[in-house]
């Protein structure tokens, strides 16, 4: 499947597309009940006055990703089982006219990007209140809170009246100074103070550069299956996705390269692939920085987890062998707390005023207490000796749950081998979408892996963060899931 | 002058945009050097094959702005003395190259839409360590430090377990219930907690309206002179500017009305127009709130320091006319601290999921714990006599300084009087932005009103924020900026 929007009403390969997007509009609004009958595709077809491979198209897209089903021969029909976040869509937001008609892409009240913006497929924390399995979530139960409310009082008590005034919009300077010092040692990434800029988190840092790099219909190439956080960014750029198959050495270029050579940007997960976890071979990092300056591109390298790596040698970033090409994106997230909402650039020369001038159209500056409280937190070493900690921790938990999944799935499912990161892959021989949605019922967040696919289709697989859990909390968690219908490919 | 992306690289009309922006990014990035010549505009129009009219209007758009100087009959020259902002800028960045073409807009390095927002005209806070007169600033020497730590430290130690998992897009939900009593009764705007998103401060707001509501190439209103951090959320958007020219008032929409009647957008700040300090009429603010259903368009209002009036009825906010055309922006940066970074929307019932979608786009969930703490300084009640002891001091160093600024300015500049607000007005006989770029460099900010001109030529005024100095720092500055030259209309 693929995204784009139809900002370009004029171009026709773009109509399978907006189709697509009405009709999932639509199923999300309501206006299309589950069961409810398509009008068949030459009908749709010479309704709106397009090719029945338009239609075909939009109607593959809609079934691979669950909100219809098709039969070869027979009607199409609004998916029973909707994922999730579908059923809290509210009937009034989509705007789209059932019957479907290319006009309701027009839409008086939405804009059309805001209606692709709708549709497009950001992953969100559900109202789910344990950890299990959460992604993108640490230890939070591990969280360093004591040294952390000693930084803040100290913090507040000597330099609040000198924090309230300071709005600088590319960080506080001295934080940028000790991500600079950090990097240099934890990703052998040396930089320059001058070139970190401190960002809201990691999604705020794609939507600047998507939106700096990028003009509607540039080619993008990302890993498929990948973040579907930058993929949203771009898509809500304009940028068209152009997807790079993952395999054991990482986000293939070659297919890449065959369909749009001259993409403007390449977003990768070097370290740790997200949501696959291989870890890119030198010769596929090489010819990535070889290509970009051929290409006159960039590449952003989203380096999420980076730190936690438990077997193999650690991998530097990307971004070390090419400052000039590779745009930075690092968190706090994932080492302290994605609720700090901090995370940062480390952006080429070039781009340091530009990067800096985007950042305060998106969002001005970047809220200042936490900012000086993670400074003294890594310029005290505590931060070093947390990561250090929590590297361990992971390790232990990890271990735990390969013997949990032996012991409590048996045949059911198959948990993958990680090396580094804080989630891990579980096939499922069943249904993953529908197991995905039953676990969420049931209070376990568990994510197919095909939410992050781009035009693949990815086996069934959950994707479980584990960092978070606790071995016991582990145990009875996927003891739960391995007991739900589907789990075991029977019954639906 | 008038603003617009050149998205669209088949319509004519954007031509002297390009242009313009090609040229301006030339002298920012210092390729085009002060006091160099252009070629002439006949010469450029046979050169890029454009009219001479295309020529004369991008001329003219950076002639108004500073960047060149234009005499009948001579080649035009690059100025000598470039906004302060522009000297910041480094040649690296901007990537049109010398002599101009047009193909440099389609730069290989930096999008179309990234040159635009370079050179998009978003306020930033300049390096003066000083708050005379920094816009935006309240009194941050009457911040209530012992009460936000206490409540930081119970905060902390009661729930930062709880509080560090919350990752809710919306916002913390007892925040967004306290901000929905303290608007029912502070802004005469009832509403529900489900209709308030927190956001990490108004730019972010304004960036989530654009996105969501705007396609390329979409009419809005907007107030000329009017707040150019909105400005450049819609340009980034592709939005394109319609100005309603400001008068005693409030922003005319006949203006607008002529020019754009199915607008998608208006943006207006009605309580207190920015800059000029105008509270908008009963009869435009129901005219507005009747053309929106007619145009099925949408209102903005920025309510950016509604909570302060000296004079007058308080109005009550745009929003509670007509709760589903109007999405209300508040912020907590004028009454608590620009560096907080937290604001919030209040949107209509139709858009609160769309609002939410969008919102994790662009920036994910916001970070929590001032989300907390300002909860708690709500519901104690702190907040809302904070906010009554700051109208007091307010008033106070108002009229103080309207006596400093009678003794320490007498002939050489007028101070407009104001009935809210934590800005004011100077009026200047002399060149204005030539007076602000000698104050930044005197220590002192000043913000020239041409900065927040869309199209109109305002006149010879600066904009100054007075809530965060006290009075003999008032005093100080004024004099200050009074000994400067230019000030007089003199010496340059």
């Amino acid at each position: 499947m693929s995204f784009s929007f139809a900002l370009d009403a004029s171009a026709h390969a773009h109509l399978h597309e907006q189709l697509y997007h009405v009709i999932r509009a639509a199923i999300l609004a309501g206006k299309l009940r589950p069961g409810e009958r398509l009008p068949s595709m030459r009908a749709l077809a010479l309704q709106l006055n397009v090719g029945r491979n338009t239609v075909a198209n939009a109607f593959g897209a809609l079934a691979s990703e669950g909100y219809l089903k098709t039969r070869h021969g027979a009607a199409a029909v609004v998916t029973d089982d909707l994922p999730e976040e579908a059923l809290r869509l509210r009937p009034s937001v989509a705007q789209a006219e059932v019957p479907v008609s290319a006009s309701a892409t027009a839409s008086p009240e939405i804009s059309r990007r805001g209606l692709a913006l709708l549709g497009a497929p950001m992953p969100f924390v559900r109202g789910i209140r344990g950890f299990a399995f959460r992604l993108g979530t640490p230890a939070l139960d591990a969280f360093p809170t004591t040294a952390w409310e000693r930084i803040l009082r100290r913090r507040w008590s000597c330099s609040s009246a000198r924090l309230l005034g300071d709005v600088d919009r590319c960080g506080y300077a001295p934080l940028r100074e000790a991500i600079a010092d950090y990097l240099s040692v934890a990703r052998g990434l040396p930089t320059h103070s001058d070139r970190v800029i401190i960002v809201a988190g990691a999604q705020q840092a794609f939507t600047i550069v998507a939106q700096l790099l990028l003009d509607p219909g540039d080619a993008v190439w990302v890993e498929d299956p990948g973040y579907s956080g930058s993929l949203c960014a771009i898509l809500a750029a304009g940028g068209v996705p152009v997807p790079m198959p993952v395999d054991d050495r990482g986000a293939r270029l070659d297919a890449a390269l065959q369909r749009a050579p001259n993409a403007r940007l390449a977003v990768v997960t070097p370290a740790n692939q997200f949501p696959l976890g291989v870890t890119m071979s030198d010769a596929l990092r090489r010819d990535l920085v070889a290509w970009a300056p051929r290409a006159d591109a960039w590449i952003l390298e989203d380096d999420y987890d980076g730190e936690f790596r438990y077997t193999g040698t650690p991998v530097p970033a990307l971004a070390s062998l090419s400052p000039e090409r590779v745009v930075y994106a690092g968190t706090f997230s994932k080492v302290l707390s994605p609720s700090l909402r901090l995370g940062y650039l480390v952006v080429p020369d070039a781009l340091v005023d530009a990067v800096a001038a985007t950042k305060a159209i998106v969002a001005n500056h970047t809220a200042i207490f936490e900012q000086a409280v993670v400074c003294d937190f890594i310029t005290s070493g505590q931060f070093q000796r947390h990561v250090r900690r929590m590297r361990v921790l992971y390790g232990e938990r990890r271990e735990s749950r390969e013997d949990a999944a032996r012991a409590e799935l048996g045949g059911v499912a198959t948990l993958r081998p990680i090396q580094a990161g804080i989630h891990a892959i579980l096939d499922i021989d069943g249904d993953a979408d529908l197991l995905a949605s039953r676990a969420a019922t049931a209070g376990i967040h568990a994510t197919p892996l095909s939410a992050f696919a781009v035009e693949g289709r990815p086996p069934d697989a959950l994707v479980l963060g584990f960092a978070a859990v606790p071995p016991a909390e582990q145990r009875r968690a996927l003891r739960a899931l391995a007991g739900l219908p589907g789990a075991a490919g029977g019954a639906r």
